[in-house]
């Protein structure tokens, strides 16, 4: 069985939800996969845990805060990235929509280190999509990235892996499960959005400052990573028309449903837009709560529509296990020189 | 570029659409996937066009049977799988459920002889899906069918290939779009189950004789599949206990419709049943008209639903071509011996 090593960087809520999964699932990944996934590093702000002959998963999760480790080490991340020794770095450091650092530098130094790079974070992508391809194509190292859109729904690999005779007219749908929350509520019980957001808030469901779910910003970041990975566009998020749905009324909510509708943030990533759209009742893209909802309209299998949760540690490592067991199983077919 | 040959058995609605499909995007498959897909025969149950050199396509769909091509020989179709060079044999023959004849002896003969084997017919495997996957292994070979199940929907290769990490609970839906058209019309527009399957089948939605999609028997056939592929299963459609949806009354969809539900033939790979059960009218599987709806529950991802065609020659083929393609894709990577 190959042995294949990843290096954790960023160990907040999805960084340990992949590990407690890994954790759980070592087993089923040997048995099921032929492999044996090992954690050579987890890096965080602070410092990291190195441990090039693997490290013990279950002790690393145990401090609340990874810094509190016994064997914790003040070595900086970008050095942990290049020289210890890795098949893929995991860059699930939360994303800076500004500036997409230090993602950006993360996943540049771990490609032409010759490491493969597998990522929940948008940022890094939603602005610089095409260097970082680039980037991948000239270290002959992959650049995943599923996590970054639609948190449990396979999106990406959907297409890239099922689907790969279809062109795609194009993608559309609900990729933010705040937002949906939100109007949800609002239609069904009938409150403003100020009662319905901080419930979102009450529930987990919404951070702090939901600044950028609620005025499309995440929703576009997300557009931008469907329309350059899968419809050959070269576009930043910035390039995305983008209203929000802070200007979404009851009333108006009121008045669609006496119509057959819903109110729906819709991203498309054919038009390159994120607005609050009319949906019909009976659609398939009117889906509830914190759910998502994703449409392909494709030449030769029509329209294939996928549900599910757009986000939650556990949900997201469901796509950060399918970019990094395709690459495992790469490296055990010997794919890779 | 890499030369992968195919041999396609069975040139009915299925052969044809796939062979339109293949024509039409032949340039697009090599630039995106890096071979070239060539025809070395194509069967059927009179005889043969066979040129190891490639067949040429468009020739080839021009006469309205292919037994008209002046090329056409009356070789026997088993001896062609067998002895023709070709690397994937494509199974899509119209299934026979009660013997899974003549297309479980292509598929023996296929495997036997060193070539992989791609299908869209559903009674060898919901009859011998153990017998079949057994000499794939011992074939060292692939057997791969996406398309026998869910038409255009990915399902298997979705798991396979994007949720690898999870295990399934269940996985239930609506896997027959004739039963799914008749149930939505008699819901939406108050008619009676026979002016709903005469329309479905002047419409070409339903077969001359949709028995065995009305009684559930298509379904259980597909849920057989589901259950041995992707959860450990080891049964035949024989095995799934089958209520079609004969019974169901005009009164019983209006009376369900008062309480906010629709009736639909649902399949369950997990009790390994078919039955008409209740679904809530704002539930991800309430859809209309001629489309499927399956949703996987599982322990990472939670739930994930897929939304599409279900039939259909063209977008069939989305599925044949996602089987073709991997194995093309492996064959190119030198994973096979």
């Amino acid at each position: 069985m190959k042995d294949v090593r990843l290096t954790i960087v960023g160990f907040g809520a999805i960084g340990r939800g992949f590990a407690k999964v890994l954790c759980e699932k070592h087993a089923f990944i040997a048995k099921n996969h032929g492999v044996n996934l090992r954690v050579s590093a987890i890096c965080e702000v602070n410092g990291c845990l190195v441990n090039e002959r693997g490290i013990d998963i279950g002790s690393a999760l145990k401090p609340k805060n990874i810094s509190l480790h016994k064997d914790f080490r003040d070595s900086k991340t970008i050095d942990v990235i290049k020289n210890v020794d890795a098949d893929i770095v995991l860059e699930l450091t939360p994303g800076n929509i500004k500036t997409g650092q230090p993602g950006i530098a993360h996943m540049l130094a771990a490609l032409s280190s010759g490491k493969h790079v597998v990522t929940s974070n948008k940022a890094p992508l939603a602005l610089n999509f095409k260097k970082l391809s680039d980037a991948a194509k000239d270290s002959g190292r992959q650049l995943k990235y599923e996590a970054t859109v639609g948190g449990a729904m396979p999106l990406i690999n959907l297409y890239k892996k099922t689907m790969q005779i279809n062109e795609i007219n194009s993608i559309y749908g609900i990729l933010n499960g705040t937002c949906n929350y939100v109007l949800t509520k609002m239609e069904k019980e009938a409150v403003g959005m100020g009662i319905a957001l901080a419930e979102a808030q009450e529930l987990g469901y919404a951070e702090t400052d939901p600044t950028y779910d609620i005025n499309g910003t995440d929703t576009a970041a997300k557009i931008a990573i469907l329309a350059n990975s899968l419809m050959g566009a070269d576009v930043s998020f910035k390039d995305i028309s983008v209203e929000g749905i802070e200007d979404v009324t009851q009333s108006a909510i009121e008045l669609a449903r006496k119509h057959g509708h819903v109110i729906k943030l819709i991203g498309d990533a054919k038009e390159l837009s994120v607005a609050p759209l009319l949906i019909p009742f009976n659609h398939s893209l009117n889906v509830a709560g914190t759910l998502n909802a994703v449409m392909f309209d494709t030449d030769i299998a029509k329209r294939i529509t996928v549900v599910g949760h757009g986000a939650g540690a556990q949900e997201t490592s469901s796509s950060l296990f399918s970019d990094v067991l395709d690459i495992a199983n790469r490296i055990n077919n010997g794919t890779f020189i």
